[in-house]
């Protein structure tokens, strides 16, 4: 890339998907980061544990990168930070957060051996910082976690304002509601592009406000005779805090549990995020001392993740707790695509222990923190951006954010909707995507390796666990081509090897028979014409016999 | 199980799940069948084909099987019957469902080699027939296929009326309304037990007329300019006789594409439960002719499964149909629970090639073909039963239809949410469940195997899929339990082996280390020993280096 006049665009993750939220911004060389997310992988990448932004545009660049500014301290915008900021460290990089997103990211940081230092600039509502070309003014938006920002930046050709992930909320919990005056204060100074979250634009309406949820959930309590366990995910501190109000309201104490929930309500408490009466929050033992009416229970879980403590409470496998009859389990977030059945299992479980289960779905006590159709007609209505670009969701997502903005006038020359990848270039004028896109597959991560888990590794672990392996090992005398003894086999997730015998017999028979048939001729011997028959000559007569096609890894050995 | 005089329920498969619907009624060891369904597996059962009942109580005694009674043709109520019949099978045993039913099984048998010729008999609306001590008589019921029938089973202990799959439909496609004058005559003669369909127990109101979904599908295809898309189930022959009446209306050739949709067609056609004009159906290369205005295409893979018709449209595999710009496609069925980030994927890919994209989500073009609360409601309320048992559906469902019944006044001891495997026993005075219960655990089949997967291999598998495989092959000296030459690897999924030549060569080191270090101090050799140290140790070592942990396969040839 040359040195430009105009501004480039390019996101590297979130768009087209959710999660993996990543963007760069360029002018004259000088690149602005917005957020690094990760994703979580789907059930077609077993092991992998997340999934990373591509960054492999920057590598000669890295002295070119200004800094980095992160809107808020979930996951898929700040979770990639321990993998990426390495690698484009430099002694001059600046990073901005907020109070909260600063905590979290720090925390983090601790769960990783040989991190850099890093020196993270507070940053919170109405601050404003200078980077090279652009001036950045920061600005709350509501969502469902505390410390959200929003970024007004000013460049040379023009401002844009990035929404982070936000919704409009006139009765949020623990937070002011949406500042629209600000918002139009904005709107004045003009918006050249406009870059808007699109996670709810297939959603009608408006998204609920935290204070209807916390409605319902006070009904539950209200009725409750036993413990309440509430499960969400550890990032909705809201969701958090309103469990914690809710529960001192109806005198029950709060035992929080698991890693992430606990280190979460921590960061929050020390930096005043989430407040608690004195004495509220008790450790998990404690409870035994207090009657079941006067015990509400904080857990990750809402998901059916295997792993997490509401899954361990149901099925039996935790330490110290066990559902009990009578007790009110909350699933308070909204499924993501590919748990549900996963979900569905753990209500079932759940509800077989005889307890009571309230679910999102049946009652409204989950709000997602996106923005919905009105909400999202507002926003391009106050902004009357001359450009606009929808970020943050799949392409379905971003496609009705375009029609949205299309219905309220915008001239389809002037959205982008644009893919991860892509450079969208801007001049005053006009928005174009560029021809050439820069790298933006999955980079994945699994244990310690970054990015090495490529298509061949992916496909081998696809293959091999719908029909498992069967390794043949034979031994051969050199001098002779003769297979010494019975060739040695091992099979995992094929048959079940000790009701097989019959198979496995067969099986050696006819790897003898190809190996002596092909040397029985004398002259050279050629081994890998040996391996390809022995695999193509027994995975068919596996398919005959089983219709299955395990991996057929056949080992030779010369002695 | 010795003669009793009760009357003994026992559900196979079908309840705490959503398919695998079978149902044995057993009075003085005469034992009824109703329905043989499968299921799909889930995501944590990869290479499972489908799931089906066990019927291993059934072992000793199919002389006592009377006969089975089919509902109607849906393969989570006829799947399982070229894998179970013929364990049954023997002379006398009687067949019995309707025509559409009947069609179905029979055409599937053909695909299936050694089946048991079958002698199905046809029965239909009003049908009675009489079977030891169970007399029945059919009733016709509304479903989304059709010809599905409900049973009104006459025992010397009272009367039982089973629903089948059903919804309330007074406007039907293609079929009768539903039939409440003849319900309320049932209801007269006294019902012992009512066995009532739970999958929409969770949905509030009323289930949507498929009149409803037609004047949706017909906005779509009025506005519609290029060539429309449907993708549906193959089973669901009342959606597809809908998409080719609407065709034909708007004078739109229909092509057919898929095999089982394509099989579907043909039975329905032949048996008068699909109607279409004369020239209607077209084949694909023929629709080369016509312009785009004036072409549907019918086909499959509305649950992004990744070899049905409309995925390989969208991936630009199929032989000879691509999308288009300005193509409508309409995605018309509910998503099954774990395919939602399938068909994200693929609703993406389709809008990426400028198509229109209608979603059952985004408009009532799809309708379950299950009764929903009311429904459920109206049921109950007219069959006043003495006991209620809901049938086929999660758990949760089955909760919810209990509770349906407990609001309309019924008692918790005339109602039973019984789960797979439990045997209700009933007298005229009471409903119980008994102590003991019979196998009914999981059967997969794969490829050809039935049951041979268990839980073994399935954990092979899942374990496979994660962190993929290392095989250590080493050859060992008899005499000196020397090494000879370097082990050899084999691994799958693990690492790209390429790319990790430092690993490969510290881990043959260690290998060799870990042998001299056992057969060192000379005398007797373990190897069994050996083997579990080399797991252990490279075990230990890959997961410090890689943080994965491979299955670990050492393997010694001892020459």
């Amino acid at each position: 890339m040359k040195t430009q006049q105009n501004l480039r665009v390019i996101p590297l993750g979130g768009l087209g998907e959710v999660g993996r939220n990543m963007m760069l911004l360029e002018y004259q060389g000088k690149i602005l980061i917005i957020d690094m997310g990760l994703r979580m992988p789907g059930e077609d990448m077993p092991g992998i544990d997340y999934i990373i932004p591509n960054i492999s545009c920057l590598k000669e660049k890295r002295k070119n990168v200004l800094g980095v500014v992160f809107t808020h301290g979930h996951y898929d915008h700040i979770g990639a930070v321990p993998y990426l900021l390495e690698k484009i460290w430099h002694p001059n990089l600046e990073l901005h957060a907020s109070p909260l997103t600063r905590g979290i990211i720090l925390r983090r940081q601790e769960d990783f051996a040989n991190q850099p230092p890093l020196h993270i600039n507070e940053v919170r509502n109405g601050s404003k910082i200078k980077m090279g070309p652009y001036k950045i003014e920061f600005f709350r938006q509501n969502h469902n976690i505390p410390d959200n920002l929003g970024l007004f930046i000013e460049t040379p050709l023009g401002n844009i304002l990035h929404t982070s992930d936000f919704k409009f909320d006139p009765t949020p919990i623990n937070d002011l509601p949406t500042d629209f005056a600000k918002l139009r204060r904005f709107a004045k100074r003009g918006i050249m592009l406009l870059l808007s979250d699109s996670t709810g634009a297939e959603e009608e309406n408006h998204s609920l406000s935290e204070k209807t949820i916390e409605k319902n959930l006070d009904e539950i309590f209200h009725k409750a005779q036993g413990r309440i366990i509430a499960a969400t995910f550890a990032s909705l501190i809201n969701r958090i805090q309103q469990i914690i109000t809710i529960s001192e309201k109806y005198g029950r104490k709060v035992v929080v549990e698991g890693y992430s929930m606990k280190t979460n309500v921590e960061i929050s408490k020390v930096l005043g995020y989430i407040k608690t009466k004195k004495g509220t929050l008790i450790n998990g033992k404690e409870a035994a001392n207090y009657p079941d009416s006067k015990i509400s229970i904080l857990c990750t879980g809402a998901q059916g993740e295997g792993s997490a403590v509401l899954m361990r409470i149901a099925q039996k496998d935790h330490p110290y707790l066990r559902l009990k009859k009578g007790d009110t389990v909350i699933l308070s977030s909204s499924v993501i695509p590919g748990n549900e059945r996963a979900v569905q299992n753990l209500k079932d479980d759940i509800l077989r222990q005889g307890c009571h289960v309230f679910h999102y779905k049946m009652m409204d006590i989950h709000a997602g923190g996106h923005a919905q159709q009105e909400e999202l007609k507002e926003m391009l209505k106050i902004m009357e951006p001359k450009f606009f670009m929808p970020i943050h969701g799949q392409y379905s997502m971003l496609v009705s954010h375009a029609e949205i903005a299309e219905d309220l006038g915008m001239q389809e020359k002037d959205i982008v909707v644009a893919e991860n990848g892509q450079i969208i270039n801007l001049t005053s004028k006009k928005i174009e995507v560029e021809k050439t896109a820069v790298p933006s597959n999955y980079v994945m991560v699994d244990g310690l390796g970054i990015g090495d888990v490529g298509e061949v590794v992916l496909r081998d672990r696809q293959m091999l666990s719908r029909d498992g392996m069967f390794v043949i090992v034979v031994v051969v005398d050199k001098q002779t081509g003769k297979v010494k003894g019975s060739p040695d086999i091992i099979s995992r997730g094929f048959v079940y090897l000790r009701e097989s015998k019959d198979l496995l017999r067969d099986t050696r028979r006819k790897v003898v028979e190809i190996i002596h048939h092909a040397t029985g001729s004398g002259g050279a011997v050629n081994w890998s014409y040996i391996k390809d028959e022995i695999r193509n000559k027994i995975g068919q007569f596996f398919y005959t016999r089983t219709q299955r096609r395990p991996m057929i890894l056949p080992v030779v050995i010369e002695v």
